[in-house]
């Protein structure tokens, strides 16, 4: 063996030594390199990804954040703020239509004032009694201003007729009942006045409050005049003071064939504290004394009114719901205690008290009940001397028995004693009325919830003697001396 | 060579094939490392990048889906909903304002009812013979319950005067014709009703239709009252049912001196089957016999009315267009058969059987045609022994000249043969108009299609006979007494 | 050393060397592994990152560019189109209502016609004079169609009553003054037409402007008829074309007993030249000279009428602000310059020439002042040989205190030298009126800025012999001869 002999082999052996470690250093070494280049190929994927991703997500951002100049969110948020604004043009209605027929299939006299307390304020109660399609269209138009301040235009057109035709040009008693403008959250006005929101105009008082079933406001403050709302002179008191005209029209005169006019101003402060209300008014009539009110006694030219009212928030403490009572007293050109300076042929003297209550709650789950009672006497109200006395004792009840069915009963009973006064011979005696109602509406579930559109069956009698009170009212009238059966359909609606 | 000799070599064969070997593996490595280094820099800004396109993407989805605590998508579903809302307040539409002007330069009597036959009913082509200024405002306002069920509120203003002045108050016969409530996909209406609508209140019903040319309804049905429309009877079987009241105002009465009062009640079934349509009616007046109408006759407390319609979608099967064709039949107080219970003054013998029919069709590309039909045949009408008897033919011609302009003609042809019955004189003749009208509308396209603008000269001519039958109507009055031209610009608008 | 013993150490030499080789390269190996597996991981990492990022891109993406088949920006320019749409229906109004009480407490006639030239047109200023609730309210729907063109319908229902009552059935004078179609934007409409537009029905012209202070217009132009505006004559010449009808009715003839009517129709052109306006017009009422005017002079069937005006940009380019100015001048007919048409009583040799003018500036920074003169001479005016002439200069002032209160202050004065005509005495004297109102507002800042609620005082005084005039008008009446104060409250708007 010569070195080259050993050398060969040893060489072959460095050889494949070498090669031994290089095939082995060249394994892991493809496999790092196989691996390398999945991740490379990975990697180049996962950048595209991104890239990808960052391309989609700037252009959604830039379809979002500008589309033009405006983002979405801006051009959203402009849209909202429109579809969202009190701004502009609303319409509210309050109608009711429908038929009432006696027993013999003719129209039959109806309506919350039919009995002879009617036209003294006595309404007895109105489901299945209105022979009347009567509709209020209100179209309100409200602006806000670049200083906050806020203006409320509110304008009424009205409309009573008991005619069933659908042609009423002849019968039609439209006409505008509301015309006027409220201010409010006025940059200029703080303090007392932080709150406080000025109107001019012809309209209903806003804080008028009625006894909806017999269809009667406790007070109806209304006219022609300006007037503010919610001056705060304590920290629970809020007040209203408002200036009303009302007009009295072409009333006789002593001096014969001479007809005079004059205005009633009613210069009223309206009191809150808590639940409670005062309200205070004085009215004046300037020479409305020289009235000739046919009997000898003097027409009042001044007047005085009052009401302490509570506005309670549950059903007279005894279960949820809600009721309101009040007093009012007025005399003069006050004893026409609900509408305030609304009849100028009352008496120097005349006075009036009247009482008037009212509260709903639920008796059962599906059970409705909302008494009422409305009660007043005046004297020497049309002539010196004379009385009128009257209450209305009236309950509504209903049966809600399906989602847009429910059963509505009410009963209405009405004691009056009616001296003569100015019209006719004195008067005294009872009035009752029955009725049951099904009635439909979309959604059940409360006395305010309208439209509802009923059928009804009434029945309503009264003492004989009443018939021959007044040759003016319904009562004794052809075919309507008592005992009446009455029927009908009828829609009401408010919104 | 000794074994060290030997060594030195072989180590250093071994440490130059180690070398070369560790050489190979460093290059390799160090290539390696230069795509790791690669690669990590790579991953980095991938990880960079995806970082940041998340981020971009959360940035977006947080503007988009939740600015405050509402998503962009929400957001605008929520304003989508009201912008597409039918809920609230919508204005709908009818007027109709012009000038009917003589070749004296003075206004002219017209009006589709000119004729003597116009007070039966027998209404005449009206394009070009329309004096008046009449409007309807329709103020409706829908309510959607949560529940599902759907309230509609209409009420319509209506006014028609003939004086051009502006100011109308002393001409004005504006009043409310409809003030009524629906209600639709009530929850509790199942089964037949589930499709139903109820109603009640003062309106047009909804299923009448006219033939539009002649201005009158096929059948008018209206008043006040309720009803029920879509009751699913059977599959091909739809019904409605409705009682309507109108009523009948101070007529006299055989006792001297004395004014009645009485309310017609009108019950109706109508039925549609496919295109077929079933109308039937019972009417009642309850004392109206006791009406004096002043010719020995008694009139109708009582009568029946029925029509049978059929509602084509084709012109008569002959091309495009549609097409409605009805008979109507009535006695007693259905003899008055549009206006159903719209006259109280007919006798209880009365008989009356009308055809209306019209269609309307493309004749070529811009030409339009309309051809309409109305005749009646009535006896005992008005007195016992009576009879009255029209036809009116008449077509209106369509050429859609431009984008905003079309030429419209219309030729009316009415034969009367007029018993005298309750007033004045018989006659017999026939009366004749032509009319050319250049008309503008914002897209011309069909008979429906409104507003339109025109301008028009009429030409209306007829038998002397007919100036003497009847001193209440136009014809026979200063200045019309047959060959008149008219001149004269209205607009009609429609929505 | 055999070869065997040689070839062992060098086999471990060897074999030292490939395992010291073999050591290195699995040092590197597993430092690369390590890099390798951290960067396989971060790409994994990094790939869902990517993926996320993607996804959470795509989500926003679908739910920006496609909720269902429309991307939310598709989706919000459909609702901004809605919301931003000027079709559909707009509510409009005017109304003013309050109280205007003598210092007797009674209401007190006023009005800017209350002088004795207030029939002829002389009005005088109407701050604080102003006794009547009168409201407009406008009910507009406009409609734009696909090929571009735009229908206005335009309705108005206007009142105006004096009593301050809420319930006016009986005094109502509601009435529809306006209902007019006018298309614009007709595509068949080129050239000199381009941007005219047309219409017809009852209606306001559009063109007619007022004396805001004085309550009355330059010129009415108005009553029922059609026309077409803005048509380009040449570069700086627009002008309008119409006809307008005006009904005279009832007016007694010569021969007893019968009474007739007529139409008056009027024609006009109306054109502009940059502030220029020249306004021409024939008028024409057929057999109006029939009329008897009872005092032997013969009323006139024809007239003309022609103004020219100035509509300035400026305070009579003295200061920043606008003013109007006039001339008009009328014959037969068309001497009643204001109401163009709307006296059919005039002579046919009536003249009458008119000069009207106001402007509008601001003396100091809260000190707005609008100073305005009418005037007119009239002869043969209603009897041949009469001769009428007045002239009124009046001021209102305003100053601006907070942002919401300004001092209104208003000085008139009317000089009349009056003919009897055919009615009564001659009179010659003058009138004039000053009146503090202090004013509030939603935001002051101009003449024209509304709603305003105001409180008033006013002085008036007239000479004696105004009181014997006319028994028809308010001068002379009970307890109004001269010297009074009025007080008052009243709310006015407009939009």
């Amino acid at each position: 063996m010569n070195a080259a002999m050993l050398r060969t082999p040893l060489v072959a052996a460095v050889a494949v030594a070498s090669f031994t470690m290089s095939g082995l250093a060249s394994a892991q070494q493809s496999d790092l390199e196989q691996r390398l280049a999945d991740l490379e190929a990975r990697v180049a994927a996962a950048e595209q990804r991104a890239q990808q991703a960052e391309a989609r997500a700037a252009s959604v951002e830039q379809s979002t954040a500008a589309s033009g100049d405006e983002s979405l969110e801006a051009r959203l948020a402009r849209v909202e703020e429109k579809a969202d604004s009190d701004e502009g043009f609303a319409f509210g209605a309050y109608a009711r239509s429908g038929l009432l027929i006696g027993d013999d299939h003719k129209s039959i006299p109806g309506g919350p004032g039919v009995t002879p307390a009617g036209p003294l304020g006595g309404n007895v109660g109105r489901l299945g009694n209105e022979p009347d399609t009567y509709a209020e269209a209100k179209l309100n138009y409200r602006q806000r201003y670049d200083n906050g301040a806020v203006a409320d235009y509110r304008m009424m057109f009205a409309d009573g007729v008991t005619t069933s035709n659908d042609w009423t040009a002849d019968e039609s008693n439209l006409n505008v009942r509301n015309v006027y403008v409220e201010f409010s959250e006025l940059p200029s006005f703080t303090g007392a006045f932080e709150d406080a929101s000025i109107w001019a105009g012809k309209r209903f008082d806003r804080d008028n409050f009625d006894i909806h079933w017999m269809d009667t406001d406790f007070v109806f403050l209304g006219g022609t005049g300006a007037g503010i709302y919610d001056v705060q002179l304590a920290d629970s008191w809020k007040a209203n003071f408002s200036l009303y005209g009302r007009s009295y029209s072409d009333f006789p005169t002593e001096e014969s064939e001479i007809t005079d006019d004059t205005d009633n101003l009613t210069l009223t402060a309206n009191n809150f504290f808590g639940n409670w209300q005062w309200m205070v008014s004085g009215l004046s009539a300037a020479d409305n004394d020289e009235r000739d009110i046919e009997n000898g006694s003097t027409a009042a030219d001044s007047g005085a009114h009052t009401m302490v009212a509570y506005h309670g928030d549950s059903f007279f403490g005894l279960s949820e719901g809600n009721f309101k009572a009040a007093v009012m007293h007025g005399q003069g050109l006050g004893a026409e205690v609900k509408v305030v300076g609304g009849n100028g042929s009352l008496t120097e003297d005349a006075t009036a008290t009247r009482v008037g209550l009212y509260g709903t709650t639920y008796l059962a789950p599906k059970w409705r009940i909302a008494p009422a009672i409305l009660a007043e006497v005046s004297e020497d109200r049309l002539a010196e001397g004379d009385k009128y006395s009257w209450a209305t004792f009236n309950t509504r009840l209903a049966n809600e028995l399906t989602a847009n069915f429910e059963m509505q009963y009410e009963a209405t009973y009405q004691y009056m004693d009616l001296d003569q006064g100015a019209s006719g011979n004195a008067a005294e005696g009872s009035y009752t009325k029955f009725t049951v109602a099904p009635t439909f509406k979309p959604q059940v579930g409360g006395f305010w919830k309208r439209p509802e559109i009923r059928v009804f069956a009434s029945y309503s009698d009264w003492d004989e003697e009443l018939n021959d009170y007044s040759a003016d009212d319904a009562f004794g009238s052809e075919g309507f001396t008592g005992s009446q059966w009455s029927f009908g359909v009828q829609s009401e609606i408010w919104f």
